[in-house]
C-alpha cells in the first residue's frame, strides 16, 4: 500500500470532493486528466488520455475484446477494492478466451461529492493491479453525475488481448468425456464482501480471492493443452457457470461435492448467512474443461498457482433427457440437481 | 421508428421494470441476455453475449481502441436517445483516429425500477444506430444498482476499429500553416438537450446533430489527404477542442467568427440561455486539421455531407508568447481569446 501514500495530485484543500465540473470538458476535467489519470496510468512516456481513441499495434493473431462495469459496494474490502477488481475482472474475461491481456480502457462514472482522496486511492490501486497483471491502461473517459444519481464511483473497464492459440475456447467445443478442472477454492470474494457489508466478524478476516488468472491459462496453452472451454466463476459462482456451459454445449455435467474445495471459514459463513457456496461469486477462480487425457498435466499447472485446484467432474453425455443438466454427487453419494438460481444471492458483488 | 414497435421480448406484465435480480447472474439475467440483448444485437447467427469475451479476426493494420460512458439526461431528446448517442459517440471517437469502426461492446448500468419498455426502446435504437454506422455490437455486460443509486440507465460503449492509413493523427502532427476545417454547423446537440430539459419551446424544434462521422473522415483519407489531427466537438464544444489541440501541439490557432456556421435558432436559444455556442456540445461535428494545400479538396468532401462545412482558420505559429493560444477574429475585426472554460456550461450532455 506504499504507493497509496503519495500525495493526491489534485489540491485536496481546494477540491476535497468531485464536482460536476470535473466531468464537463473544461479546465477542471483537464486537470483531473493531466494531473491524476495520465501520469498514474502512463507507461514509458506514452500519454494515454489525450486523444479520443488510441492507436495500437497488435502482435499477430486474433484479438479478444471484452467489457465489464463494476458497481460493487463497499468500494473497499478485505483483499481489494473496486479499482483492483475492475482490472482483475476484465483481465480475467480476456483470459477466458485464452488471450494474452494487453490493453485496457477505463470509464469512470463519478458521483458529485465523491471524496477526491477516495478517487486517488482507487486510481493508484488500478495502476498497481494493471502493472502486476502486465496490462496497460491506454484510454479513458470520465463522467460526473449529480449527487444522488450514482453511488460514489462506477468503473467500466474494457480490454483487448491477443489470441495466440488456434482453438475455439467456448461451450461449443465441449465434448462428452472431457474433464472439468476447478482452479482453486471457492467463495472467498462473495463472503468477504458480504461480511464487510453486514458488519459480520469472523475469527479470521476472509479475504477476497480477487486476482488475475491469465498466467495459469497461458501456461496450460504453452504446454500444448487443447483447452475446450474456460469460465471464470464470478456472479452466480460455480453453479451458474456449469449450467451455462451445459446449456450452451448441449451436454450434461456431473461434479463431485467432495472434490470442491471450500475453506472452512467460508463454509461457516455460508451456513450463518444461509448461502450456498457453490453459487457465491469468486474473482480469481475459473473452470477449465479439457480433454480427459490432458487433465493430469493441466492440473499440475493449476496446482502450481493454487494447491486446492482439482478435477471436480466430467462431461457425461448428450442424451436428450439430461441435456443441459448439472448433477452434484454429494459426499454421502446422493445426486442433486444444480439449477440456475432465479436472481442473485448477493447483489452488487462486482 | 418502426422497429421500436416490436413487442418487448421480456413479458412486460410479469417484469414491468428492471429488478436487482436482472443483474445477478441467475435466470432473470440469462433471460434478459438471451431474449432481449442477444437476438437484437446478433448479426449473421453470431451470438455476442454468451462468452466473457469475444474472439475477433481483424483486417491488417493498427487497431484503434476507445471507451465512453453515457449519462445523458433526458434519455430521449429530439434527434436521438441515449442508445443512438452511445453508438455514435464511440464510432466517432474511433473515427477521430482515422480508423474504420468495426466492433463495439456495450456495458449497461441499470437502476432498479427502470421501465422494461424504456430499456427495450433503447436497445432497439442502439441496434439501428449500429447497423447504420456499419458496426457490430459483439460483447456486453449488465449490472443493476439499487433504486436511488443510479439514474435510470448509464451506458458504456467501447470500440475497436482498424487504422488503414499510415499517419499519426494527433496534435503532435499539427504544423504552422495548417488549415482548420469545421465539418458543419454548431450547437444543435447541446441546445436540443437543454431545451428539452428546461421545457423551453422554440418556433421550431432544435434537433440534436447526433450522427456517425466516420464516412467523411474515411473519404478524406481515401482521397489521399494527409490528415494531421481530428477532434470531435463534444463536451466543451469547438472552444475547448481548439484549446486542447493548441496546447497539445504547442502552437497558436486563429479562427474567424464569420466563418463558423451557427443555425439562427441555436444562436437565439444561446442568447436566451446565456450560453456561448462555441462551447456548446455537438455529437456529429468535428474539426480536421490538414496541410493548407489539401484544404480545398478536403472541404469539398466535407461539404458533400454538410454544405455548412468551412475552413474556419489556421495554425499560426510556435512563438513562445502565443503558444497554446486560440484567438477568434470577430465579425467586426477585433480579436478575442477563446479560453478553456473552468467547468461545463451544460452538465450531463452526453
Amino acid at each position: 500500500m506504499t504507493a497509496a501514500n503519495f500525495t493526491c495530485p489534485i489540491p485536496i484543500e481546494q477540491y476535497p470532493t468531485v464536482l460536476l465540473a470535473h466531468g464537463g470538458g473544461g479546465k477542471l476535467m483537464q486537470q483531473l486528466i493531466t494531473k491524476m489519470f495520465a501520469p498514474t496510468f502512463t507507461v514509458a512516456g506514452q500519454n494515454p488520455t489525450h486523444h479520443d481513441s488510441v492507436a495500437l499495434t497488435m502482435p499477430p493473431g486474433r484479438i479478444a475484446f471484452t467489457t465489464d462495469s463494476y458497481v460493487i459496494q463497499p468500494l473497499f474490502f478485505p483483499g481489494g477494492d473496486i479499482g483492483s477488481l475492475a482490472i482483475h475482472g476484465t483481465v480475467n474475461d480476456l483470459a477466458m478466451s485464452g488471450a494474452r491481456p494487453l490493453y485496457l480502457s477505463v470509464g469512470f462514472i463519478l458521483e458529485e461529492g465523491l471524496p477526491m482522496k477516495t478517487l486517488w486511492y482507487i486510481v493508484q490501486s488500478m495502476q498497481r493491479a494493471a502493472r502486476r497483471a502486465g496490462v496497460r491502461i491506454v484510454t479513458g473517459d470520465t463522467k460526473v453525475v449529480d449527487r444522488g444519481k450514482g453511488d460514489g464511483i462506477f468503473i467500466n473497464t474494457s480490454g483487448v488481448g491477443v489470441i495466440e492459440h488456434p482453438y475455439d475456447i467456448s461451450p461449443t467445443s465441449v465434448c462428452p468425456g472431457d474433464a472439468i478442472l476447478l482452479s482453486g477454492d471457492l467463495g472467498r470474494h462473495g463472503i468477504a464482501i458480504m461480511a464487510k457489508r453486514e458488519g459480520l466478524n469472523f475469527e479470521t478476516t476472509i479475504k477476497s480471492d480477487s486476482a488475475p488468472v491469465h498466467e495459469p491459462v497461458l501456461q496450460m496453452l504453452k504446454a500444448g493443452i487443447e483447452i475446450h472451454c474456460l469460465r471464470d466463476l464470478t456472479r452466480g459462482g460455480l453453479g451458474s457457470a456449469l449450467n451455462e456451459i451445459a446449456a450452451g454445449a448441449g451436454v450434461a455435467i456431473q461434479v463431485e461435492e467432495a472434490l470442491i474445495s471450500i475453506p472452512p471459514d467460508v463454509q461457516g459463513a455460508c451456513e450463518i448467512l444461509g448461502l450456498d457456496p457453490l453459487y457465491v461469486a469468486n474473482e480469481g477462480r475459473f473452470i477449465a474443461i479439457v480433454p480427459f487425457h490432458c487433465a493430469e498435466q493441466a492440473l499440475k499447472i493449476l496446482r502450481h498457482y493454487h494447491p486446492e485446484a482439482e478435477c471436480i467432474g466430467t462431461v457425461v453425455g448428450r442424451s436428450d433427457r439430461t441435456l443441459g443438466r448439472v448433477t452434484l454427487q454429494s459426499r454421502i453419494g446422493a445426486g442433486r440437481l444444480l439449477d440456475l438460481l432465479s436472481g442473485e444471492q448477493l447483489p452488487r458483488i462486482c
